[in-house]
């Protein structure tokens, strides 16, 4: 009944005409030979493994859910060990990572639309390769030569998972108050001992072992994040030849209940002198895990990109199947008892929603992508400096606008069910509960507004969101004299000065007032993502008008969803900026016992 | 952990302050003694069921679910029964019905506070005496007097529940496409035959009889809506004095796996030859059924705002107890590890945005009820045409605008719990999933949206909504003197003269082209019901303003609710309207192909 196409065309049209990918990476030494072939190679058998493997367990994994067996022992759902083992088989653990390790040593450009399909398939099974793979950037960026040359291959190969554990009963987004404590032994490793919550994959049985990276303090460290370190406390210590010793102290204490992604193993665990080895500078370990983090943030918002494509495409098939009442304008389909639903214009709204997001969201996150490859990868420091500006910019909209959106497309997928999407049998409820995670975690998306209005835009008096805004000017010049452009570029102009005002004026007033930034922050976060995402259908808008009489129907459907975007999502910004400009006072001024 | 605490006080501002119900029915003979002494009681003991009784077995409920035994039989969870009993033995049930069957004969203006409590308590047990009241509205308005003497005294006491049967598996919002089928049989009662989904109530152990208002089609019946006639079928066919006679031929086949209310059996009835009688005239079902439709729209709003007030309540309390990072101005609990994250901005706009949509919606649908009341029992037909005028014009929104709101302000309680929110431990989470339905049963919130603005605005050329204009207009003249009132005022009469303006278009542009109502309709009633919204926080902000210093801090809490809402809430309208003004063209032109 339900169904996931791999949306390939469009993932194509992304990589090759909108962002020529190939050009790209040609300058990239380790990069420039990944010719368009290998991409659409990866990008067809990717999506293959994706809807023919993950795709059938989505569900079956949602009501099943873990299973904890007592005793730190947690078994997932039914053949999501069989998927793993097809996961490892095809060589797809390997895809982005270093050939130095056993890895393809693809781009992360290429790797991030396997991530996108991985979550149209599965998100709760994608998290296990998610999660390790955030270990394998950890450790490959932090390790000992000792520790890259043990842990790396086999979190390359899929023959041992990772997890981060940060988070305590007590402290999620305050990680400077957590407790666990690592205590130095003789043999330079420390035995670790605490309590950790909402450990993702924390245990399973996909993989012989699995390798936690805990943050932890060591004795006499100062309070506060400054004293936290990171350590690599595996489940099964592995001998130096890789073979598992003995089971270390570190155990699954219970899963969690949760309103979705069952199947994938949210883990309270105990460590009880667990032995581990200290990665990076001692009380640097904050530091070593946002690493991770980043990546991590925008593999969440592909988890809300995978599931906003797969909720679309059932919603819209329900849309065309569905009939119901006659269009307002007469019956368009005479010959049967009703018109399918797709008639009515707010069905279409409510699909076109979906459609403008996953495009928009998919040219954006895949350029991200390509920010982060440049940002390793290029010769040229200035042009490794302006990417890793875009991506430090940007990946908080990553991570907050494409959740934010991803919770809405799947009610908005769900809403075309009508009753039907409320009813377990039809799946959409399923993505409305999975998404619903994505606004949570990695930092929440309050966390991660704080972080883009405080941290990057006014931690640099601006420096980087100029260094985007000249791509949008650069876009405006070259676009603003075709009249056919001008319903796009106007508006983006509009906003781009809009923004520009918005930022000196939230600036100014976070100077006397640094609960001004908090009080503008979630509003300012979505104004800039509609800024992004104005870019890129002004740019997509370009190349469909330039290719409409191509024959190929994908042009003519880019100018309308284009259209839509700008018609129906982008005004969503004059209320935003309207309240980003209200102020802290309606906030701040009520004492706390009138609330 | 978690807690319900009736908001008595709110309460007692909305019905005595601010609409002054005592005044109000002194003029409704029926209604002309109640009370504040009888109002106050009312909402004490009330709330006193549904904190004691319902809530505490609203997590459980959730968990265990009904279950469904075979052959038709249905147990509710554990503990529902007898709150069941607690619930008749109260008399809770005949609170609004008329004392002539049994009833106590409050005005609905009182029961609706009692509504919002049932809902706070436990939606998923609400819904049992819900569908049951709207069996007692139809058969009230609809039934023989042999109808009503045997079936409404056994609704009133609650000894027998009711249910409405519309919905089939190929027809849910078009009921012209229903099958159903009733014979006519020689002793002039029926035979019907057909199978119904997604009843609500529709089978369970609460009471000894169920009785189904049936919609079902008569032989040679014309086809679609004109086509449809309402059966009573009761699950035992009674015997004239009452008893229980024949089990008749109406059984739960199934009951729905559901995202939320999971104690409310959800229930596909197969209907095989089992005994009916008309209500009404034939062919005249739909519009007997639209009877307790507008209640049972109103009824959802409550749901709704039921989960407003028990989220935010809760997540008032975590924001208050948990402590995460400093505030941004500088620590304002210091002798703690961290402060409560109340202090944080952001969490204070959540926390404000669930408040202000309660405390607003709570007097809006009041007032509504009140309206409901006047529409029935005013000596002056001109009283009570106005009256009709407002509750049709707005109960599409207090159903689609409280619900919508309603699952925004889930999310938001949610959020504030961050991690916690996600798991079901602490309840949160089931809130989100319960406030999902009610914006799809008894009429999704596009179907409001196409009633407000197709038929209740556009089908009398604004007539209904000029009246509403006029009460909008007049508190604009009589407090726009007020320099203090001016933050309120002034945004209030902007949006009165922009909703003009947009009716006027749309109508216009809908002449040529029905479509473009279609396109704009849910922005649409979003926009009225901010206006409607604003006009309540405007009125509730005079009063707080005038008595702010009496020492009770409702009045200084009210007015900080109320500039927050015009600061943060309000301004959405900006969006809204250029959204609903950029024509159907965006969501029409695109072919089905190209979706």
């Amino acid at each position: 009944m339900a169904r996931y196409t791999p949306p390939l065309r469009d993932m194509q049209f992304v990589l090759h005409e909108l962002l020529e990918v190939e050009t790209a990476l040609e300058a990239l030494p380790p990069h420039a030979d990944t010719g368009r072939d290998v991409i659409d190679q990866v990008l067809a058998e990717g999506g293959r493994f994706c809807a023919e493997v993950l795709f059938p367990l989505n569900r079956s994994g949602d009501e099943e859910g873990c299973h904890y067996a007592g005793d730190g022992v947690v078994t997932t759902p039914k053949g999501f060990k069989e998927a793993w083992e097809q996961f490892k088989a095809g060589g797809w653990p390997t895809l982005t990572c270093d050939a130095e390790h056993g890895g393809q040593g693809l781009p992360m450009a290429v790797g991030i639309a396997f991530q996108e399909m991985m979550n149209s398939g599965n998100q709760a099974w994608a998290m296990y390769p998610g999660l390790t793979h955030g270990a394998y950037d950890c450790l490959h960026a932090h390790g000992t030569p000792e520790q890259k040359a043990l842990y790396l291959p086999r979190l390359v190969s899929g023959e041992w998972t990772g997890t981060m554990c940060l988070t305590e009963p007590h402290c999620g987004t305050d990680l400077g108050l957590l407790r666990s404590k690592a205590e130095p032994q003789a043999d330079g490793s420390y035995r670790i001992t605490g309590s950790k919550i909402f450990i993702s994959s924390g245990e399973h049985d996909l993989a012989e072992n699995i390798v936690h990276l805990v943050l932890a303090r060591l004795p006499d460290a100062p309070a506060g994040t400054r004293g936290i370190s990171l350590f690599i406390v595996p489940k099964f210590v592995p001998n130096p030849d890789g073979t598992l010793g003995a089971r270390n102290g570190v155990k699954c204490a219970r899963i969690e209940e949760k309103m979705g992604i069952h199947a994938n193993a949210t883990c309270a665990m105990d460590l009880d002198g667990a032995v581990g080895w200290l990665v990076g500078e001692p009380n640097k370990g904050l530091q070593a895990m946002f690493v991770m983090m980043n990546a991590a943030r925008i593999g969440v918002g592909m988890q809300s990109l995978g599931l906003t494509e797969v909720a679309y495409q059932n919603s819209l098939d329900y849309a065309k199947e569905r009939l119901q009442m006659r269009s307002l304008t007469g019956p368009k389909a005479p010959d049967k008892p009703a018109d399918p639903i797709i008639v009515h214009p707010d069905v279409r709204r409510m699909l076109l929603t979906q459609k403008a997001y996953a495009e928009g969201s998919r040219a954006f996150a895949y350029w991200t992508a390509l920010q982060a490859d440049i940002a390793q990868h290029h010769p040229d420091a200035d042009a490794r400096k302006d990417a890793e500006d875009m991506l430090a910019l940007l990946t908080p909209v990553v991570k907050a606008f494409l959740t934010d959106n991803g919770f809405l497309a799947a009610n908005l997928a769900m809403q075309v069910y009508g009753g039907h999407g409320y009813i377990r049998e039809w799946g959409m409820e399923q993505y409305v509960r999975d998404a619903r995670i994505n606004m949570i975690y990695e930092g929440t998306n309050t966390i991660q507004s704080l972080d883009l209005l405080g941290r990057k835009v006014l931690g640099d008096n601006g420096a980087k969101l100029r260094k985007f805004g000249k791509l949008v000017a650069a876009l405006i010049e070259t676009e603003g004299t075709r009249e056919d452009m001008a319903e796009f570029v106007n508006p983006l102009a509009d906003l781009a000065g809009k923004v520009e005002k918005l930022t000196m004026e939230i600036g100014m007033k976070a100077l006397g007032n640094a609960d001004e930034a908090g009080a503008a922050a979630v509003d300012y976060l979505r104004v800039i993502g509609h800024l992004v995402l104005g870019y890129f259908w002004t740019r997509m808008a370009r190349l469909a008008l330039d290719r409409v009489d191509s024959g190929d129907p994908l042009y003519r459907s880019k100018l309308a969803t284009a259209r839509f975007y700008f018609a129906r999502l982008f005004p969503e910004t004059a209320s935003l900026i309207r309240s980003a400009r209200s102020g802290a006072a309606s906030l701040m001024d009520i004492e706390v016992d009138l609330f």
